[in-house]
């Protein structure tokens, strides 16, 4: 749930890209013609195996994206299998029935392609961008790898070698990754996002060859799977081609509705501080559990993106002007959302501080802007300005191929509908300033929330 | 893993037990033998389908506590069904195929007899104090339903308002409660200690019949329970009796070993706080995940008992001296270790402020003794002194019957035997001052710490 883990980047750009999305309800009421062309038409269909299927056209140059997203995410794995999702990403690129291990890739990159693979609390995702010509090809190697994977002993060791040593580097070397694994676990307390994505070493090397199986076996089937496809092809072509390599998969088992444990309420403030000699500018952050768009009520997840937006997205932000411009005490400030989840997520705020600032009078600076939000609320004409900001950038995202993509699969396959993607603009335009006053009253509540700090050691008695 | 809650105050008792144990190892070795009797033999067999019996023989007075243990805790219970293992406590008094519902209560009652059961976090133990005449009759009854429960969806219904209200009463309205279930949930990020024993809310509420009936058909049998008897019985005449009664019950499928997610190591200093209009005096307590005797390497759990002991038990102990007699600044201070617990479990330093003496100033003085005994170790003369007290203890123990059912239940259901326990003794007297001093460093952390305070209103910003 923070944005600083590395190999969470590709998925937390898919999480922000919520606020990057163009499409033709927005275009027909605020944005001129030539912004928004006819030809962004999306078509959503399913084929007769339960895959559903996603084109986005896009014929200003000739690449297609495609993705085939999968419904399990690190929040699905059984207890004590802490990081077998994020594993399994691993394995899927290794020997099948028809390929060897390393041909997908080289297939790609003989055409002068892109690919890659991400995991996230609740997806796992697979990726390439190529050529349309190629596009057969590249789905049959995903079709092929959905359910041909041949996993031996041998390849389950020297691949879960691969992921300890991914964990030790990216985490274990890392402070800030030290403490945002233990701040998202004291932030989430039963809701299952607060176990690493990575998953806990002790757990990691004991993930086997029947716990692979069996997750394979249950959740990478079509009926589990959307397709993504954005790019220079017709939705007919797509679902020829999707028919003829997807389409002779077998649909597996129904999988049971993706009820996880859910959070209580929190009672306390909690701290958590990590002092460590590697850290040379101290820094924190405050983190609240907020709905997601898919758990909240109608218009509450629109709200607190715009309050986001307002507090602390870039540098017309509150935070950016108090701390940075006005007080100067800052080197860094800003907020933000992670809309984007099947279950509550998180609203943070954080900042260090610049040159001799004391990180206890920056923090009390944030708090006080956060203080003054939930008691006052904003006013008309930043709300309308936040609103602006987001048209800009939907337009922005316009040349984004991948933006597209990301959006519309982490969208379905967190509960959303392409419905939802394409109406969202229009509930952003809806929100009131007496909504945006009411999450910040009902969220940001500083008595109940979790700080982590990141310090240099001789700070440590802080 | 909290002293205060009060439903779990039969357990702890028990746990803290485990310090209060008499047997003929201590007596051959260091007590004179009109403090222990020969007549403390205790015998140990297994019924034909799986249970387990233990006899303790205590002949002063006509009366025998009968206890049977299952093997099944909060801890054991399946993500999202939390407060089910109490749950079913509850449901154990309902009607059977035999009984109407309050039928054995009042049996018991009608005998001048006493009965009670309680869930931790390992176990499930329902107790009876009667005369031996009526230990058949316990059986029986027992026996019974331990199988023969009838849950219909209204005896559910009732009950499950009757848990929720509980949980209302004796966590929600008090603020210590409900600041110990979020520093449970903050010291254990992945073992399942983090989760309250009478359940989380949004969760209980979901409890229904067929969570209850699964339950029920995969824990209440024979082969996961321990039956102990201590009192004025002889171990043939028990024998024949559960023969008789517990031995009629089916086996059941044998079940899965209880391993259970395991605790990832602690890099950061966490805080819980909670401020309340209803507290008057502020407290604090630090916790650190320790072995228990259960998950320990040999000795450790022996020397974690005689730290807390030298540390924080009573009035001999440092903290007492220190912060209650020389400083005066503390109107309570100590440390406990439950080493009763099937995985890692808690060791825990407390103290409130005296008069006017500053919360952070007593903090500040407990840190200090903690860091003191960690650096610097115990002297050989504390800890002869505290091996001493524990003779005591023990000597004082022996008056008391169900302390032995209750060392002896607790042991057995935490994946320890007889032996163990009648072995103790001698394992505590093999304890070293650098055996103390080895834990103390390296457990007893304070940046690896968890902190829980508690505040009146006016110092939430403390």
């Amino acid at each position: 749930m923070t944005s600083r883990i590395e190999w969470l980047r590709a998925t937390l750009v898919a999480s922000s890209l919520a606020l990057f999305m163009i499409n033709p309800v927005l275009a027909d009421s605020s944005v001129s013609a030539d912004t928004a062309p006819a030809e962004f038409k999306v078509t959503d269909f399913l084929l007769d195996n339960g895959m559903e299927v996603v084109v986005i056209p896009d014929h200003r140059a000739p690449i297609v994206t495609h993705m085939v997203w999968y419904k399990i995410g690190s929040a699905d794995e059984p207890p004590g299998k802490s990081g077998i999702a994020h594993f399994f990403e691993h394995l899927m690129f290794k020997a099948t029935a028809h390929h060897k291990a390393g041909e997908f890739d080289r297939a790609v990159s003989d055409i002068g392609g892109s690919n890659n693979a991400f995991t996230s609390y609740d997806y796992t995702a697979f990726h390439e961008t190529v050529a349309p010509s190629a596009l057969e090809l590249m789905m049959s190697f995903e079709a092929d790898r959905m359910r041909n994977l041949i996993l031996t002993d041998d390849v389950i060791k020297t691949e879960r070698d691969v992921i300890l040593e991914e964990r030790r580097s990216r985490i274990d070397n890392n402070p800030q990754a030290v403490l945002d694994e233990e701040v998202d676990a004291t932030l989430w307390q039963n809701q299952p996002y607060r176990i690493p994505v990575i998953g806990w070493m002790q757990e990691m090397e004991q993930l086997n060859r029947t716990d692979a199986i069996a997750f394979y076996n249950k959740y990478y089937r079509p009926n589990n799977a959307v397709l993504i496809v954005a790019g220079d092809v017709e939705p007919e072509t797509v679902k020829a081609l999707a028919e003829k390599t997807y389409g002779k998969v077998a649909r597996g088992p129904d999988l049971p509705p993706r009820v996880r444990p859910v959070e209580p309420e929190q009672n306390t403030k909690r701290t958590v501080t990590l002092s460590d000699p590697r850290v040379s500018v101290p820094s924190f952050s405050t983190q609240w559990v907020v709905p997601s768009y898919h758990t909240a009520k109608a218009g509450e997840a629109e709200a607190l993106d715009l309050l986001a937006e307002i507090l602390g997205d870039g540098n017309r932000s509150r935070l950016y002007q108090a701390l940075i411009v006005k007080q100067g005490i800052a080197s860094n400030a800003g907020a933000y959302f992670q809309g984007t989840m099947l279950d509550d997520t998180n609203f943070t705020v954080y900042a260090a501080p610049r040159g001799d600032a004391r990180l206890a009078d920056v923090e009390a600076a944030v708090d006080a802007e956060v203080a003054r939000i939930a008691s006052d609320g904003v006013t008309p004409d930043e709300l309308e300005k936040a609103k602006d900001r987001y048209v800009r950038s939907m337009i922005f995202a316009r040349d984004k191929q991948d933006s597209m993509a990301n959006i519309y699969g982490s969208t379905l396959a967190t509960g959303g509908t392409v419905q939802d993607v394409q109406q969202w603009p229009d509930r952003i335009r809806k929100v009131t300033t007496d909504e945006v006053k009411a999450v910040a009253a009902r969220y940001l509540v500083l008595s109940r929330a979790t700080t982590g700090y990141l310090l240099p050691q001789q700070q440590a008695g802080n």
